[in-house]
């Protein structure tokens, strides 16, 4: 195969067959095919792009480049949720505990913050004694005894996706579609996913901006999964400020257990009951949706989601008496409010703006070898549409560094909009994309 | 410079600016930009293009990483012409020596063949004796001595370029028009020139197939001389068929001689006038193109053209009685005439594939290290529109290594269309481009 001509028939936008995109694909795992090469594939497919049976291909050749997960000794169908990152989205802590309470499994191998957005596997080392790090065998022994297991993905997953993803970051070439998709999937594939339910987010705050590049990669992902022949479900949701009201580390965990607790709701609740019926769907533990979210509803107010939390933290080595007293959890040593300097609307939030903002202070990476700092990161006090008057708090910062409170402040009050008018409210959740296609969801009406 | 964020500048369609271009061909140049980097970034060129004023920076800036000839004690304006690769291609040896007969200096840096075209260096070095390497010093002394001079490019001209082209060879990025037009004239700049006529083929032997991408070629060189304030003049010429008879670097050498000595004429005659003719104008020693071509018929009938090829052959150390007995060229050992299969009017050649037939014979090189051998090629005993019938001569095989004749002879007559009619034949010189803008031509109307 010379790699030469294959570069040539993707630029001149021709489809690649399955044994092209298998040499890609380990050509990029083995280094056997040069970067340069590799690079100005990717540019090409980021101008050409992929159809759906390249961009399939590329997902499962990815896959097959590395070991896959087996987990079919847990039993039933190992449902996944991914999503493609966020601020103050902690949907992971809410609804594994509250779907494994129902009955579904959850076996997720998670990742890290990285720029802007907050990671599952770093909120959880937030968690006094809590690990990450756990053998294959004890993995699939705590689902099987518990029910749910948070832990990092282990190193010889999908080495092709590895080194493409470093490149593509270095090189312009993370934007395109085809090239998320297969990325994403072919990961939770080798994850050992059964069905996969995935939160594209779209808004300030995502990868995908506008709706319709949200929808495109929705489509892209659930239509690998009709051509591999997993059930993949997508929910696309607005990103368009902080999901949660809580962003940092440790203070994402306290949401999570305010809510799993009954304290607190919103629209982290909404989202994780959206995603996590679907999830139930999907494990064949409830019939549809509905019946799905009401068993969630169900084991929310039951407080049985917080005991499978309690027991997932326990299990995990660490402190599960974080679930009755979030004091437990690490503590920023100051905590200082932002207030409004003016009247309005808070009508647009910078919501990137604002993750950046909690990475300053120490809540996320600059660099991939940083280490963060667990307690820190900020609360939101107002969301969309809420008139706040100058002088009123919009938002409280938690830092260990206080010379660095003066710069958030600003970045802070920078990436909130306020204005006379109330805003037009953009829906939570914009559009549900399966196999059968895409609904799409205007406001009031996507609580399903 | 953040080279990512250069790249995600083209990659959205935007200019680059004259310090981002600088920072990408010093990092071609130096290796301070990884080869990835750059291969993203040419794709990205490639998809979205360059405008003039970007296209002109990259060559000024390719030409600034390397060394810059100083022709000036030459004295007078030295003007250089370049092809963009033909087969059976050699105006150089036409019209350099010419030229110099009529008083317009010819100090040329040239190149040796790759793939299916030849280069003028391993021509000359075909003649007995005869160098092409020489010290700068020695190359002014013999231009000013006796007015012209060939030579192998040094290896410190534009450094940048040399990295880019090797880059762009393997990452199939060769085909865009602003990287192939600031290659081409950046070399020309570093070597020296202080105008340059420039002969850009089309058809099926060249590099730009179609016409109007050999126009858009010629234009982007012509206006990186109006950014750079240097003249520079093209023509767009035919090669729909070798250019002159002959294919193979002795027996182009003695073409040319026959040429010279007014034994042969023909396409290959009217393109060296024609090219010639605008070098004499852009010296400053004739008025218009028409009385350029006056003189250079006239050098031509006086033999002063002959005498120039022999002082040049002589001062380059080889063996200038070839001038006057051609079978002092080296001779291949068998000489094989290729006949036509059916009758027919030869209506299409492809001319690429003629010229991998004379690589294939030996005349040129599959990979850089291969050896040439001087002697072996093939003369076309037909051209586009003559009618021939089967058993009659269509070409003649110089082969040194008699197993490769019949493969070559299918080649050759798979390369040779026959038809019933009498085809539509394409006009010599279908196009001058200069800064005034492009003028077409129709057959019969070219002739100037």
């Amino acid at each position: 195969m010379n790699m030469r001509d294959v570069i040539l028939k993707k630029k001149a936008g021709e489809a690649l067959t399955r044994e092209e995109i298998r040499a890609f694909a380990r050509g990029a795992a083995d280094g056997s095919v040069p970067d340069y090469q590799l690079a100005a594939l990717l540019m090409a497919i980021c101008w050409r792009g992929m159809n759906a049976e390249e961009t399939a291909a590329l997902t499962m050749e990815m896959m097959h480049t590395g070991g896959v997960v087996d987990l079919s000794e847990v039993g039933g169908v190992c449902v996944d949720k991914h999503s493609t990152g966020g601020v103050g989205d902690t949907t992971t802590l809410v609804l594994v505990p509250l779907a494994a309470a129902c009955g579904a499994e959850g076996a997720k191998l998670s990742g890290r913050g990285l720029g802007h957005t907050g990671g599952t596997l770093d909120k959880l080392e937030s968690i006094p004694g809590c690990t990450v790090d756990m053998s294959r065998a004890d993995f699939i022994r705590q689902v099987q005894r518990i029910g749910c297991a948070v832990i990092g993905q282990t190193h010889d997953l999908c080495p092709a996706d590895k080194a493409l993803y470093a490149l593509r970051d270095v090189t312009g070439t993370v934007d395109s579609v085809p090239l998320i998709a297969s990325s994403i999937v072919s990961k939770k594939l080798a994850s050992g996913a059964g069905a996969i339910v995935l939160d594209v987010k779209t808004g300030s705050g995502a990868l995908m901006q506008t709706l319709e590049d949200a929808i495109a990669l929705a489509q892209a992902m659930v239509e690998i999964g009709v051509q591999a022949g997993k059930p993949i479900y997508a929910l696309v949701t607005g990103m368009d400020q902080p999901l949660g009201t809580h962003v940092g580390n440790a203070l994402e965990v306290k949401e999570a257990i305010d809510i799993l607790s009954g304290r607190a709701g919103g629209d982290l609740l909404e989202v994780s009951l959206a995603l996590g019926s679907r999830m139930l769907v999907a494990a064949g533990v409830a019939a549809d949706a509905a019946q799905g979210r009401a068993r969630m509803t169900q084991a929310l107010r039951s407080g049985a989601g917080l005991e499978k939390l309690r027991e997932m933290i326990a299990a995990q080595g660490g402190d599960a008496r974080v679930c009755d007293d979030v004091t437990r959890l690490p503590q920023a040593a100051h905590v200082i409010p932002v207030t409004a300097q003016a009247d309005g609307y808070v009508s647009r939030m910078d919501t990137a703006k604002i993750g950046y903002c909690a990475q300053a202070l120490g809540a996320g990476r600059q660099k991939k070898a940083d280490v963060i700092d667990p307690a820190v990161g900020l609360v939101m006090d107002v969301r969309l549409g809420d008139y706040v008057r100058a002088g009123e708090r919009i938002a409280t910062l938690h830092v260990n560094r206080p010379e660095l409170a003066q710069n958030a402040a600003g970045q802070l009050r920078e990436a909130i909009a306020l204005s006379p008018q109330r805003p037009e409210l953009p829906p939570l959740i914009h559009a549900a994309v399966s196999h059968a296609g895409v609904r799409r969801y205007t406001k009031g009406e996507e609580s399903l």
